[in-house]
């Protein structure tokens, strides 16, 4: 049984910590906050012991009636390995306090390539984290290109892609957070880091993204072409995708035309926290026309990454060597389609 | 002095009314309504002669207090040429009265351009439409397109063009209209219309188009990446655009950061409604990388079109052969950069 704790218990945090809890090899042996709110008072009555990491602030948990184990030190002390979903740039900073205590890691996509050292994505680069000290989890926006492209990759070849990732722009808990009414190009320089991003974990993949970011809080939306190396028809694409474990196909003619109406079939599939862990890809989008696939995907910016952070676990301690493995073994036991 | 009918005094409709007024070469004989609602009053108010399209509501205009001058084929007797503005496929069907009564007509983007034979940008064939009895201006999103497009194929060739239209879901007074939190593939097959309605007026353009909706109100924004024949590098792109008529170069840097930062800049210049009838390109966005170009623009939808109605009526009526003559004096009188 590996003992992880979770270093940060806000939107990627709680979603870790359930999906880890919910494997059979794995258990959650705490989870951390800053502040005595909601999510530390609902961690507690989950049954997960909750750890502070600022301590100066035992008080305000005392205060809040929310009882407390201990330190994130003290957490660490119980764990074999760490995730680490504290906010972006925070990550980054706890890689020492980590190293310390001579305990292995994993980040999120919010921490840049560069100050973790390795990325991953349990499809594309599983092996390359096997025994690895440290690795970061891809973004959502990149884990959902890289859930699309790399089935493609291995189907065609892919010559070049261009992407334009039209971003939620706030997360439907962030209420001081807009656009409200605009359409903001983020970053307005073309092309964007998340090509780049990519390349971390598709090495050598030919990209360029651009973002922006609009007026909702549900899902991102990806509009992709993709030049191919070795042209196939799209229901050859079709047949791929709906292969492929954590993508999906959609379809706007079953009621399936927006983010909004995807997120409802997230209801209606009973997952926790309505979360779509899969990417869904608009079928009625899949097109190729002279050489180049066009295609339209969503992605749940909350959720998809998170099977892959229990993935990762199993790499960094090399309890398991085959990817498929460790995915099907995570999917099962997150009721992954 | 040409005297136009305009059919149809909405969004459009009233915008193209008072664009013709302010033309020391054309009067406004007329405009039609099918209500008797806030724009019928205020038309009037403004001094415009007002028609009704249903003669059966005279009655309704009688009890609100409007005073109607007659019915459409009246408005039709007094004038030398009628833009129609009526909604998405009515103008198809007014045709047989336009053809039954002689006169001119320019129709919008809404109609099919096979229903109306001919379509109409002021820069790219102002001459098709030279002495043409029919012809519409292409659509909002299309203006745009055409706007960029045609320099940039002038300044060094066009190979092919990708476009992705995050189109806003409704225009401000649009109350009834979605989305209000979901991101929409609309159309959801790739490649949209968008492409094929460009070539009506850009002949032999390779373009594909992705368009969807978001919740905003008001702009489009396109995410446009154009392989060229003689690479050129950005600052030439930037400096041709710069120079272009009806574009514009937006800076980021200079709080011109949105859709929203952009429509506040309208009302700075003082336009009537807040109207941009220029297209804003981000300075920012404008990126060649390997041989192809990047940027990002943006569409004022209720306004960009406008000057090419102008535009198109010089040209069916012959009284100005040269467009770059018709464009500098539509400029000049609704006061545009």
């Amino acid at each position: 049984m590996i003992s992880v704790a979770i270093n940060g218990y806000g939107t990627i945090g709680k979603r870790v910590a359930d999906a880890v809890a919910a494997q059979d090899d794995m258990k959650v042996v705490g989870v951390s906050k800053t502040k005595p709110d909601f999510e530390a008072r609902v961690a507690v009555e989950k049954g997960y012991d909750l750890y502070i990491s600022i301590p100066e602030r035992e008080k305000l948990f005392d205060e809040a009636g929310i009882p407390v184990s201990g330190t994130v030190e003290d957490m660490l002390e119980e764990a074999d390995i760490v995730v680490d979903a504290t906010p972006e740039g925070i990550g980054a900073k706890n890689l020492e306090m980590y190293r310390k205590k001579g305990i292995k890691a994993i980040f999120q996509g919010g921490e840049k390539h560069d100050a973790i050292g390795l990325s991953f994505n349990s499809f594309a680069n599983y092996e390359d984290s096997l025994g690895a000290e440290y690795t970061r989890v891809v973004s959502c926006n990149t884990t959902g290109l890289c859930r699309t492209l790399k089935p493609i990759d291995d189907l065609c070849g892919i010559k070049k892609v261009r992407a334009v990732m039209v971003r939620r722009g706030a997360d439907p808990v962030q209420v001081g957070k807009g656009p409200i009414n605009a359409i903001v190009p983020n970053p307005p320089t073309v092309p964007s880091h998340h090509g780049p991003d990519l390349k971390t974990v598709m090495k050598g993949v030919n990209i360029h993204t651009v973002a922006l970011l609009v007026p909702t809080t549900l899902m991102h939306q990806h509009n992709i072409m993709v030049e191919l190396e070795d042209p196939v028809d799209a229901d050859e694409i079709k047949a791929r995708l709906d292969e492929t474990t954590r993508v999906m196909l959609v379809r706007t003619s079953e009621g399936l035309a927006s983010t909004a109406e995807i997120m409802e079939y997230a209801k209606e599939l009973g997952r926790s926290r309505n979360d779509l862990f899969e990417i869904p890809v608009w079928e009625e989008s899949i097109n190729v026309v002279d050489g180049e696939l066009f295609y339209m995907q969503a992605v749940h910016q909350e959720s998809d990454a998170v099977p892959e952070s229990v993935d990762a676990i199993r790499a960094l301690l090399e309890v398991e060597d085959d990817n498929m493995k460790s995915i099907r073994k995570t999917n099962r036991a997150m009721g992954i389609l």
